[in-house]
């Protein structure tokens, strides 16, 4: 392996969307993957031409019965062979139904080789207390979760598989509890707790979602230079041998800004840092869990030494960092875009006058787009935050 | 700029192929891009399964009005700003064209900015004397060539773009000089020029391509350990002011294997090695040419100090790293393909006997299938190839 490779040879399906331009879905989890060094085999469930927090885009959704027949045709080459999945958005009922019958084949094919393969199931289904996909999803999301090996909603999707009102945190161990219980889930992480706050006044690190049609409130430069003064948690636990959680947290503080795609970006990372701890830690306390079926420790680990919440740490890390290099950015992004439009003629449209550099009297449509690119993750010029980020905020017990 | 990153902030758009599993087109070329620091839109003209190297595949293809609606949703909002474009494989004439009102709409945004957006047209038509397009494609690119900035295409596609038929130095200086002074192409490579040997002999380096239906001679792992013996070439040319050539060539030894993906690979490395060539030789032996229309180098500077062989040079070195390791890990993954085939029961169908780890015994069609999956290029975990090369090979006068 190559000293600075967190994981070895691993195998991944990435199943989500892609945009042409920007950093959502697929665009960002695959090159997540592969700059983590895994073989990453990308099923594109639309392509857009961006994400949907524009408020516009144009493009196509991948039906399902084309999803099964890119499966068929990986089938027929044997080029079906994934050490992982992970699953984001899939547009409709019957995709996400196509697509838990590609998670189910590969977890029939590794049934007698407990360990060898893992799906990472983001259940994509809306943010904020609001639904952004079909009605029809949130059953087919019910039925097909007790065949994922971790889960990670945001606060809101967990309160829809879970039927629990998340208030606080007897009701967020509730919600867990029930997971774990009721559809016999190895691993949940909540990716965007932010009571006692209530869910739509913040717009989060780690559950924002691409695919939210209209985010409330998208940051500005200037509000992304604000003190980070409001934290947000993600919460996981790692069922043990009769169903009961253990939990742990981990408090960030949260941007005041609006990003898309940092659910992808922490779903990829989370799919390599759970390799990795699962891997390296063969023989420490949490037990070597690689040929343990869906990876699960031993009752007597405890919650603080499970890989999950050592590769929750990493990965919070990891976005950490990014969002502040993307957040540092923006100012000079926004200061290029309204420039570029300026000389293209298109400030002043609608009957605005551009005066300042930022675009202070751009029309508020133009002004939203400018800022929703401004806040796209800036990745490909940073990858040391995710190869080897500083780990600076711990998990701790409930 | 981070120290490791060879261009500054670079927007490009990649317009190529999408396949699920492997490393052709745009997931080859994305992921070179970015790797290299490049924020890029990627628009995908195919989803299929696999390449068509396989021999069978599935997918859909995008038709030319979809591509043109994913564009127009690009410029709605703004996201329409781009340094380079760089276009693949594109699936019949009028997506071709589709593909081509793309480049001189940006053409034309960049006509009072000289040398502010550049076109890398890859004008994938055939291999080794087939066309492997519908014939109107060919047209099609005539008709679109003299838009762009440089060309890649491997000897036969120079063939039929120039009208000239290469045998050997002379007919090959008269194709690019046809090319320069027809179309008025500033910049030529072509990416597998085999005289002596005639061309149906050599699965190239740097020429085979994703989208042959048929390789001739699919290698095999024990092929590819085989000392490279031959020799190709890559053969580029900046013009002068009255569209006179200045030739380079660069010997390189061919692998004995039949790899796909590798001009799509060389393609991406092209569009970043060039930038980086025009950018950090601003006041050396080639002039500043950042600023000039098509990066053109004043008629001075000589066919080795030009921006074009200094990138192509970088590019092959990388090409020849990744292309040694993707041979040297090729038994191993024959021998993994194989094993879990045997696993799956699917070693001994059409009445073959598995008898030794490399499924000698296996029938032609999963063989061939096989060692397309073990020729796949293995750039994940190769990195440091891309970035940072060893120049082993240098441009020299034709």
């Amino acid at each position: 392996m190559s000293p600075e490779l967190p994981v070895p040879e691993t195998g991944v399906l990435a199943v989500a969307s892609h945009v042409v331009s920007g950093h959502v879905g697929n665009k960002i989890a695959v090159f997540v993957l592969q700059s983590m060094g895994c073989d990453v085999s990308a099923l594109n469930t639309v392509q857009f031409s961006n994400h949907t927090g524009y408020r516009q885009f144009k493009g196509m959704r991948v039906s399902a019965q084309e999803i099964t027949d890119l499966w068929e045709g990986l089938k027929q080459s044997h080029l079906d062979n994934f050490d992982l999945m992970l699953s984001g958005y899939v547009p409709g009922a019957a995709a996400v139904e196509a697509v838990g019958r590609i998670a189910k084949e590969l977890k029939a094919d590794a049934a007698t080789r407990p360990g060898s393969f893992f799906w990472v199931l983001d259940p994509v289904m809306g943010d904020n207390g609001k639904i952004y996909v079909a009605e029809d999803v949130v059953p087919a999301y019910q039925d097909l979760i007790h065949h994922a090996d971790l889960i990670l909603p945001n606060q809101f999707e967990a309160e829809l598989l879970s039927g629990v009102k998340i208030t606080d945190s007897a009701t967020l161990e509730r919600a867990i509890e029930v997971l774990h219980e009721k559809y016999n889930l190895p691993h949940i992480v909540i990716t965007s707790v932010s009571f006692p706050l209530s869910a739509s006044q913040a717009p989060s690190l780690a559950g924002s979602r691409a695919h939210s049609p209209a985010p409330a409130a998208p940051g500005s430069p200037q509000q992304s230079r604000a003190p980070q003064t409001r934290t947000m948690s993600v919460v996981g636990s790692t069922r043990t041998s009769d169903r009961r959680p253990r939990l742990f947290k981990i408090h960030f503080p949260v941007f005041d800004c609006y990003f898309s795609g940092t659910g992808d970006m922490f779903a990829a990372l989370m799919v390599v840092r759970m390799r990795e701890a699962v891997c390296n830690n063969g023989g420490g306390p949490e037990g070597g869990v690689l040929n343990t079926e869906s990876w699960l420790s031993p009752d007597g680990v405890d919650a603080l030494d499970l890989p999950l919440a050592h590769a929750a740490e990493k990965v919070l890390a990891s976005m950490h960092e990014v969002l502040a290099r993307t957040c540092e950015a923006m100012p000079k992004e926004m200061e290029a875009a309204v420039a570029r439009l300026r000389r293209k003629g298109g400030v002043g449209q609608n009957g605005a006058q551009q005066e300042g550099k930022n675009g202070e009297e751009l029309d508020e449509k133009t002004l939203h787009l400018l800022r929703s690119r401004a806040a796209e993750l800036n990745l490909s010029r940073n990858l040391a935050c995710l190869r080897d980020p500083t780990v600076a905020y711990r998990a701790e017990k409930m």
